[in-house]
C-alpha cells in the first residue's frame, strides 16, 4: 500500500453544466451526491418521470442516501482554496440541489447542458437516450440498453477509456451525422469490479486464458424497491437474472481491442471499427464463467476470482500482488478529479477486504480492494475483489468517463 | 423430484444405549435433538466439562435450538405403530433428556453405552476421544482431531461408508489391540455438503479431474458464541481459518479408495491398508481449489461448484441432473433410519435452492439440494449445492454412520 | 409451564369442504400449509386473480414457505390412527394441493364449499367478500375491510369468540336476509398477539385502565414483496402505516362486550346489538397507546407492554405470571383442533422469548409467549409478548374461528 | 430544521496533549478516530493491556472502524486554513497514530498528557482510573465504574455540564487533596440518547413527571466480540443485562440538580454537595420505566419514548417539536469544537429517523434525531429518538466534556 502516485492535476477547465436523467432513482441520487461537490461539473438540470415533473427535487424524491439531501450543493466548487466553496457555506445559500425544479426527460429541457448523465431504468432508457444523442447531446449512461451496440463504447474508466476512439465513427454513422452527440455506457456493476484487477494483470503479465468468478452481490445493486426483504434477510439467492451473461460478454468487449472490421464497411468502403470480442484479432481467446449470488449486504460486491494466464509459468502470488498494487490507469495520470488516488488497494490481512469495513476504502468507492491473493490448485491464481457497486460500479464510472472525455476534448 | 426409492427397512435392532460427549455445546444439542426420537438409540449418558458435571442437563445447558428442550425424550421410540411412543406422550412422562445428570467426559461414566457420539471441541477432543477408544468404546466423532489419522476412516455416510473396512486394522494396531473400540469421524460441514454430488457424479460418469468450489457458509458452522455479530451483520467475511485446506484434502480422502500400501507393513509383514489420496492407485488425480466465505445466514451452507470430468465429451447438464437425482447411497438401501429418503434433491427453478426456504428440505436436513445445473465456460459443469451444516454437515452424519455400523455389525 | 390441560376432543364432525380466496398470496399460502393436514377441513377450491385462473396451483404460485409445496395434501385427515392418512402416503397419491386448478374469486366457483377462508388483499377484499356473503357463504376473513363494520365480529379466537353472537343480527339485517352467509374477521397481527395476555389479565384481575405497547414487527407481516430490503436490512423503521391506529381501536372492539344499543333499532323497533367500545356500558374506559416499528426479523412480532389496572393495589408480577400461564380460552376447552394446548407460555429466563428461537413454540405458532414480567415504575406491570404473526396473527386465527363456528353450529 | 445557530468559536487554546486508555478496544478506536483530526487535542500516548504493550499501535490493534487506520493523524490540526494540516498530507508524513508505541495503563507513562480519556472495560477501569486520579491526572471516562460515585459528575455534555461544579469537592475530599486530578464520567449510551430531548423539554416546559422508554439498541453498544451473531441475526433479544436499571437511575442523576446536603458535612462542618436524585429538593419526582431490547442494527440506538409533564395542560406536539428543534446546549454556545451544530434534528417525515440512514446525521453523530412527535393516549406525548451510540453515546461525549472543561478552565 506504499507506492502511491501524485496525480498530475491539469488546470481545471471552466465550469461545465451537466444534466442528470432519472434523477429521483437510486443511481440518480448517487449522481447528485457525487456531483454536489464536484470541482468542474455544475448540476444544471434534473430529469425524471412525468410523476415528478414540475416539483422541487426535494419533494419529488424519496431520498435514500446516508448523506442528507438538505446540505447538498450544485457542484462546480473548484479545487484551489480560493475557488473552493465549502459545503458548509452552501447550506445557507440558494444553490441547493433540493431546490431545483424537476424537468421531463426530453432534450429540449437540457439544451443548456454540455453533457448529460443517465441513471434511467432500462425500460425507458432506450428511447430517451437515443433522442438525446440525436439532439446532439453527449450522454454518459449507466443503463444497459446500448452496451452491446457495436458503435457504442462500453467503458470501465480504469480499464479501457481508449475505446472512446470509436465515438467519431458513432457520430459519423448517425443520420444526420453528429458533431457533439454520442452515447458512452459504463459496465454492469459486477463486471466493473472484477475487470479492473483483470486489466491490471493483463497489463503486467499478458493475456488471461480463463476466469471463473463467483459473486456475492449487495442488494443496492438491484435498485429500489429492488430485492424484497423476505427474499434476502438471513438468506442467499443463487441467481440474478441476466447477470452471469452480462459478466461473461461485457468482459470480452472491455478487455478486447478495437480493430478494423474485415467484413463491415461504411458507404465509402472504409472498414468500420469493431470491438475485438476475442473471436479474432491478435490476442488469444479468453473464457469467462460467472456464478452470481445475492447476499444480505447493503453496499459492496464481493467476487471470488480464479484465473489462468496464457504465460507459462504463471506469475507468483507475490508478483500478482505487486502488479495489482502498482496498477495506474490513464484516468489517474491524466488527472480526472474523481479517479481514485490508488486504483487497487491490496490487503495483506487474511480476512479482508470486507464490504462493511472496506467498501468505501480510502477513495470514496472509486477504487477496488483485492485480498487473499494465493495460488489456485485448478487454475493459476485466486483472489477476492470488493467493489463499491453504487460508486465505481455505477455513477462514479460515468463521471470519470465524462471527466476523461473533457480532458481529451471529446466533450467541448 | 419423482423417482424416490422406498427404503428397504430392516427389522430394527434391539434398543441401543448411547452416550453423547460435549452434550452442552452446539453440536451436542443437535445430537440430543436428533436422538430424542430416534427409533433405536436411547440416550443413556451425557458428558460435558467440569463446569456442568453433576447438574441436571436442563440447568447445565444454554439451550439454543428452536425445538424446546422441555418436550424432548430419550429416543428408542421404535418404528412400528405399536412400539411408537408419540412425542406428545413423552412430554408428560419421566423420560426427558433435560432430567439427566451430566457426567464428566471419562470412559468409566459411559460403561453402559454401546456407542458414544462426540460433539467435543477440538481443543479437548484429542485426549478424550483417544481415552474412550482405549477403553474399548466405539466412538463416532464430529471433531476434526483424528480426521487425518491414516487409520481412522473419514466417512460421509452418503458417500464412503465402505471406508469402515479399515476399522479392523485400526483395532489391531492399537496396543493392546481392541475388540470393540474405534474412532470414526465425519467430515467438515463444508466438505460434506459438496462431496455428495461429487460422489454421485463420479458414480455415474467416472472420475472428476478438477473442482473449483466457492462457499457461502452459515454462522452456525462456527458454533456458539462463534462469529461476533459485528463481524458478520450485513457483511461477508472472505476467510474461514483452515477451512479451504480442510475441503481440499478431505475431498481426496473421502473420494479416494483404500489400497494396500506398498511401503508400510505391520509386524507380520502384511501390507497396511492406506487411503488412496490420488497420489497413486488406479484412479487419476483430482485437483480441488476452495474459496471459503462466511455470510449472514443462520443455517445452511451454499457452495458454487464448477468441475471438469476426465471423460470426454463430458455429460450434459441434463444428464448431470438425472444422475444427481437418481443417486441412491448404500445407507439408504440398507435402511439406516436417519438416511434421507432422497440423497440429492434437484431443483429446476432458477433461483433455488436457498438456505432460508430449503435448508431442511423434505428430509430434515439429511440430504442436500442442488440447483442451477448448467454448463461452465471454463470447466465442464457448474451448479450450486445447499446443505444443512448442522444436520448432514455434523450430527446427522455421525448418527447415520453409527446406524450403518450397527446394521453392518461393526458395533455389536 | 406445568399445568397443561388435556383438550376435551369432541368427536370430529364429518369432513367439511372449504375454499381459500387469495390462495397464491402470503396469507393464502399459510392457509394451505395449515389446512393440508387439518383433521376436518378438506381443501376443495382455491381462488386467485385473473392472472392465475385456470392454472394448476403449483404453476400459479410463487411458493415461499419453508415446507415444500410438493408434499402437501388436501387435509381432512382425521385424528384417530385408523382415519389418519400420513403425509408420507399423500406424497404418492393424487390428493395434492399443487394439482388443484385455480379458480376466479367468484361465489359460483365455490358453491360446493361449506365455508371459505379469505386471504385477499385489502384492495380487492371489499367487493369480493361482500359478494360471497350475499351468495350465502360463510366467510372467515383475514382482510381488514370489514373489521370496523358494526355488524361484523372482530374475533381473536383465544379472546372473544363470544362475539359470534352478533352473526344472526348480521344475517337478519342483510337484504335479503341470509341463512348461512356471514363475514367474520380476525384482527390485525400486532393486535392479536398482545390482546391475548390482556384478556387473560382482565379475566383474572378485572379491567385494565391503560396500556402502552411498543412493537417490533417482523417483515412477513407486510406480505410479499412487502418491505424492500434496502429499507430494513440492518435497520429499524419506526413507522408502519395505519398500524398504531389499528391496535388502538381493535383492542377496544375485541375486549369490549356486546350490548343492546340505546340509539339504534331494527325495523321492528328491537334494539340492535352493538360493540361496547368503552364509550359506554358497564366497564370502565381503556386507553391504548401504540408505537409500531419494523425490525429485520422474518417471523414473530415482539411487543413491549406496560399496563395499569383499575384494581388497587394491582396484582404482583408473580400473580400476573400465574394468571397468564393458567389462562384457558374457550376454544381450547371446546376442542378446536387448531387451538394451542397452552394459550400463553410464560418464560422465566430473563432473555426470552426471542423470535428466532421461540416463535413457533410448542404449539406451531397458535399460542403466544410472554416473558420478563416485572413491575413498571410508571404504570403497574410490564412484560414482553411474542406472537407468530403468520400463524395466530393471521391464518391460524381464521381457522380456529371456523372450527369454533363448526362446533357451535354457526356453520352447518 | 431551519434555525441553526452559528457557534461562537473562541480562539482555540494552544495544543493540548492527551492520552487514551483502552486504546485497542472498541471505544478506544473511536477515541482515536475522532481525535485524529481534532483541532486542539494531540494524541500523545496510548495505553492498553500487557498483551499490547510495547507494540506499534497498528500491530496491537484489530482495527474495526470503517475509516482506515492508515491515514489517521494525531490531531491538533487547528481550525484556520493556515494552521490546518490536511489529512491528505498526513498520509505521507510521520505523524500517524498507527506508529505510536502502545504503553501500559500506568500514570507514569502518561505524565506528559494534560488530560486522559478512558475507554477501559469495566473489569479493569476501577483501579486504573483511581490510580490516574491519585496521580493528579484529569480523567474523562466512558466506563461505568464511577458513575454512581456521589462525588463524580455523570455528565451528558448536551445536558448537564453544570455538574462539573462538584469537581472541586471531589478534589478536596481526596487524600491528599488534588490540584488537577479528577474523574468525570459520561453516561450509558442508551441513557445519553434519550435524556437529551428530555432535557430540552424540561427546559421549555418544566419538569417531566414520568417517562416510559422502550429501546431498540445496536450491537456495537456491546463492544467486540460482544453479541454472538447466533443470538441476534434475524432476531430481537428483549434483555440487556443491567441496562434498564442504568437508564432508570442515571436519568435521575443527570436531570437532577446539585444541592447542599442536609445530612453530610466535611471535616470543617461545611455541607457536602450532593446530586438531587429527586428524593428531595425543589423539583418534583420523576419516574422512569425502561424496557431494553437488542436488535440487529450495527450502529444507532432507537428509543420509543412516552412521557407526561407536570404542567397541565401539557404542550402540544407542535410545541414539543419546536422546543426540541430550538434546544441549544451550553457546550454549543460556548464553542466546544465537537459539539453538534444542532443538538436535536427533528424529522417531519413519518418514517424517520432510521439508524441506517440517519445515525450520523449532519453532525457526525454528535447530535440526536427525533421523529414522530405525537400525542400519547396514555401519557402526554410520544416520539422516537435515534442516537449514535458509538459517538454521542460514548467517545464523543467524553471529548465534548473535555473541551468544556478546557474552555471553563477546569483543565489547565
Amino acid at each position: 500500500m506504499s507506492s502511491k502516485i501524485t496525480p498530475n492535476i491539469v488546470s481545471p477547465p471552466k465550469k461545465i453544466k451537466v444534466g442528470i436523467l432519472g434523477a429521483t432513482g437510486t443511481v440518480g441520487q448517487r449522481f447528485i451526491t457525487l456531483l454536489s461537490d464536484h470541482p468542474w461539473f455544475i448540476i444544471e438540470a434534473l430529469g425524471a418521470s412525468e410523476r415528478s415533473k414540475g416539483k422541487r427535487y426535494r419533494e419529488a424524491v424519496k431520498w435514500k442516501q446516508t448523506i442528507p439531501l438538505g446540505g447538498l450543493g450544485l457542484g462546480g466548487i473548484g479545487t484551489s482554496e480560493t475557488e473552493k466553496i465549502s459545503s458548509t457555506d452552501l447550506r445557507s445559500d440558494d444553490g441547493r440541489v433540493g431546490d431545483l425544479i424537476v424537468k421531463g426527460c426530453i432534450p429540449e429541457e437540457f439544451k443548456t447542458c454540455q453533457l448529460v448523465f443517465s441513471g434511467l431504468d432500462a425500460d425507458v432508457a432506450g428511447d430517451i437516450e437515443s433522442a438525446f444523442r440525436s439532439a446532439n447531446i453527449s450522454l454518459f449512461s449507466n443503463a444497459k440498453n446500448y452496451r452491446r451496440d457495436p458503435h457504442v463504447p462500453l467503458v470501465v474508466p480504469l480499464v479501457n477509456p481508449s475505446h472512446f476512439s470509436i465515438i467519431p465513427q458513432q457520430q459519423r454513422l448517425h443520420s444526420p451525422s453528429l458533431s457533439k452527440g454520442f452515447i458512452v455506457t459504463n459496465a454492469n456493476c459486477s463486471t466493473t469490479g472484477y475487470v479492473i484487477p483483470l486489466a491490471a494483470l493483463e497489463k503486467a503479465f499478458g493475456p488471461i486464458e480463463s476466469v471463473l468468478v463467483t459473486t456475492m452481490q449487495a442488494i443496492s445493486g438491484a435498485g429500489y424497491p429492488g430485492v424484497p426483504s423476505l427474499d434476502i434477510l438471513g438468506n442467499v439467492v443463487p441467481y440474478i437474472g441476466g447477470e452471469e451473461e452480462k459478466i461473461e460478454w461485457e468482459t470480452l468487449k472491455i478487455l478486447g481491442g478495437i480493430t478494423d472490421s474485415e467484413t463491415e464497411f461504411d458507404k465509402n468502403g472504409i472498414p468500420l471499427k469493431t470491438f475485438d470480442m476475442h473471436q479474432a484479432g491478435g490476442r488469444p481467446a479468453l473464457r469467462v464463467s460467472a456464478s452470481c449470488n445475492r447476499v444480505p449486504v447493503v453496499d459492496g460486491h464481493m467476487e471470488c476470482v480464479s484465473l489462468r494466464f496464457h504465460r507459462r509459468p504463471p506469475p507468483s502470488p507475490q508478483q500478482v500482488r505487486e502488479a495489482l498494487s502498482a496498477f495506474t490507469p490513464e484516468v489517474q495520470t491524466l488527472g480526472c478529479p474523481s479517479a481514485p488516488r490508488k486504483a487497487i488497494e491490496v490487503f495483506e490481512e487474511p480476512d479482508r477486504p470486507q464490504p462493511r469495513l472496506d467498501v468505501k476504502g480510502t477513495h470514496n468507492g472509486a477504487g477496488v480492494s483485492v485480498g487473499r491473493v494465493r495460488q489456485c490448485q485448478v487454475l493459476d491464481i485466486k483472489f477476492v475483489v470488493l467493489s463499491d457497486n453504487v460508486s465505481i460500479g455505477a455513477a462514479t464510472s460515468s463521471i470519470i468517463n465524462a471527466e476523461y472525455a473533457v480532458l481529451k476534448g471529446v466533450v467541448s
